[in-house]
């Protein structure tokens, strides 16, 4: 077979994450509640659903490139203009072009050590070299990536505030103050992906055209839409129009454009959804703390539930729960690694869950 | 602002396609045929469409990251092992990440001069030179492609069959026979977005495991899904494992791949859109004909129309047309570009043409 170029030969095989679906067809059942994803079982709202099936009938033809509706409408609601936003195919797809934008090989990248693994992949994947900073306190520490930052002339730092698997998140203005403290030619990548769920503090004041930082907001969570592959970046316009330069211009399905128009026409759905994972996260802790596990303070649509025992346990745990047909996950490296991550749903699902923990937890003693 | 990396710094604005919606917006005024972009308006299977909009039930869950059902049914219906299948974001998505994989910078990839200007985009994105040989009598020339990748130690030889945008194709015994004449290390990427169109003398044998060729096929054409951004690779399995080392492993979207599953499942409408758009290539070359321009044999579900005169005409009849509300497109280089290119649509797009042209070469008398 012809040769790999020298880059991708270097790569190993290994993927970011194994999906419910590949896990199921390992197991041969399927999972009872699928709480691993952070996906929302609350779905979209019923204007997009309405929107989404309407929009089948145009499906031969392909999508606007520019996505100009959805753009515009977008730009509305964040008092930006449509120059400064860039749609894509999921967050995870507008990471792996941002990475290529700005990163050859060989240059440094900041994140911290358990942050997105997905992330990580497409810095590797471009030959940028990764540089971690551990978690303060269970949440990612500004100081730290910013002395890190300067240590190595990274190009970026990539920060998700709420943060995930942890759920903790920073307030708006201590983010803002990192931009200050950037170092020259180091772009912020802010991760928004649990926007819609923080506290309105979290979020910080940016002008929309602040070349300093990226941030990115997703249809995947709050919307309901991960199947999707639908979310946008906010950037300078120079930054962004250098997306076009690289990327997929007809890479975004046409029915998730229309789903994701309809999806922001309608802010009674999101707030219900908001409120629901609220009340998903109590309960959530409840079901936990009836177990001897404690929540961790969330921002998003998950929970942290530490385990106070070590990874291994963790692990074990996890896959008690599989054992018992409900898919979690947990954070890759320690100490975050004590905890495991369970997706706020509704409540047949958190039936399940509160059924399975006290069971997967006998299942290890 | 932060500098790009020097590649896409390098990189100029363009962009290969600018979308008839795009058009319509600059124009003012939507158009009344949409014949410019070789989709499907026959449209999907109803079975495809109604299993599209059934999925949008489960859109909040994201997609299966290997595809697995249809990666399978089409492993079926190609006598190939699953392995052998790679799905992607159309046949655009999966380019790219194919000279990601195979070309590092300053690697030489040989193509026609005239040919697809996505995978020449990707080409260029990546670093890579590209090396351009004409068309020999309106299509692609395996000799003279074989000939520039042994002088050049190409990486990839672009070949699409049948060719877009001139309609014409070759042999599958000639495909076949370009692979025993490949230099060493040079990787065949063989386009097949129309092969559901080509008489099957136009389709090649070749074993699925092959490692020296891989062949794209897409749900945009044919299944009249290209609004999904759904196709897939075909190849030996240490080149199709390849791409989970780079790719965007959930970029699919969740109704993309329901809707291609429920596609392959119906091949009475296959049949009954081939039918249909041979039936509309024969009216298209009547239209043409009584226009004094002559229809170049197809093998796709478009016809290049030969103006007999030149690029400068051809261009100005595209832009009549187009202020007569009809969207088609042209070749980009000489002498390709004396025709114009008309995609397969039903009756009433065709009764827009058949009306719009002779007007239209009426206003460039």
């Amino acid at each position: 077979m012809p040769r790999f170029a020298p880059l991708p030969d270097s790569l190993p095989q290994t993927v970011p994450f194994i999906g419910p679906e590949t896990l199921e067809r390992r197991r041969g059942t399927p999972f009872a509640a699928r709480l691993g994803a952070n996906e929302s079982a609350f779905g979209p709202s019923p204007l997009a659903a309405r929107a989404m099936r309407e929009a089948v009938g145009g499906i031969w033809k392909y999508g606007d490139a520019p996505g100009h509706d959805l753009t515009h409408a977008l730009a509305t609601q964040l008092g930006a203009a449509p120059a400064n936003i860039m749609l894509g195919e999921g967050i995870d797809g507008l990471l792996g072009t941002l990475v290529r934008l700005m990163v050859a090989p060989g240059d440094a990248v900041v994140t911290s050590d358990g942050a997105y693994p997905t992330f990580n992949y497409h810095v590797t994947g471009f030959g940028g070299v990764l540089h971690k900073v551990p978690y303060r306190d269970d949440a990612e520490d500004p100081q730290a990536l910013l002395q890190a930052a300067r240590e190595t002339q990274a190009r970026l730092i990539y920060l998700a505030n709420p943060d995930n698997p942890m759920g903790s998140w920073h307030k708006g203005a201590a983010i803002e103050a990192m931009l200050d403290d950037l170092p020259p030619d180091c772009l912020l990548v802010l991760d928004e992906a649990y926007a819609e769920f923080a506290p309105a503090e979290a979020i910080p004041r940016i002008d929309p055209a602040d070349p300093r930082v990226i941030r990115m907001r997703t249809f995947s969570k709050a919307y309901g839409m991960a199947g999707a592959r639908i979310g946008y970046a906010v950037g300078a316009p120079d930054l962004i129009a250098g997306f076009d330069r690289i990327r997929n211009h007809f890479g975004v399905n046409r029915i998730a454009q229309a789903g994701a128009l309809a999806a922001l026409a309608d802010p009674g759905w999101l707030a219900h959804v908001v409120a629901s994972v609220t009340a998903a996260r109590d309960r959530i802790a409840q079901i936990g703390a009836e177990s001897g596990l404690t929540a961790l303070p969330s921002a998003t649509n998950f929970v942290a539930l530490d385990t106070h025992r070590d990874g291994a346990f963790a692990r074990g745990l996890v896959a008690a729960l599989e054992a018992r047909d409900v898919f979690v996950r947990m954070p890759g490296v320690a100490p975050l690694d004590r905890c495991i991550r369970i997706s706020c749903a509704p409540d047949p699902e958190l039936d399940v869950l509160a059924k399975a923990l006290p069971a997967a937890l006998q299942d290890l003693a």
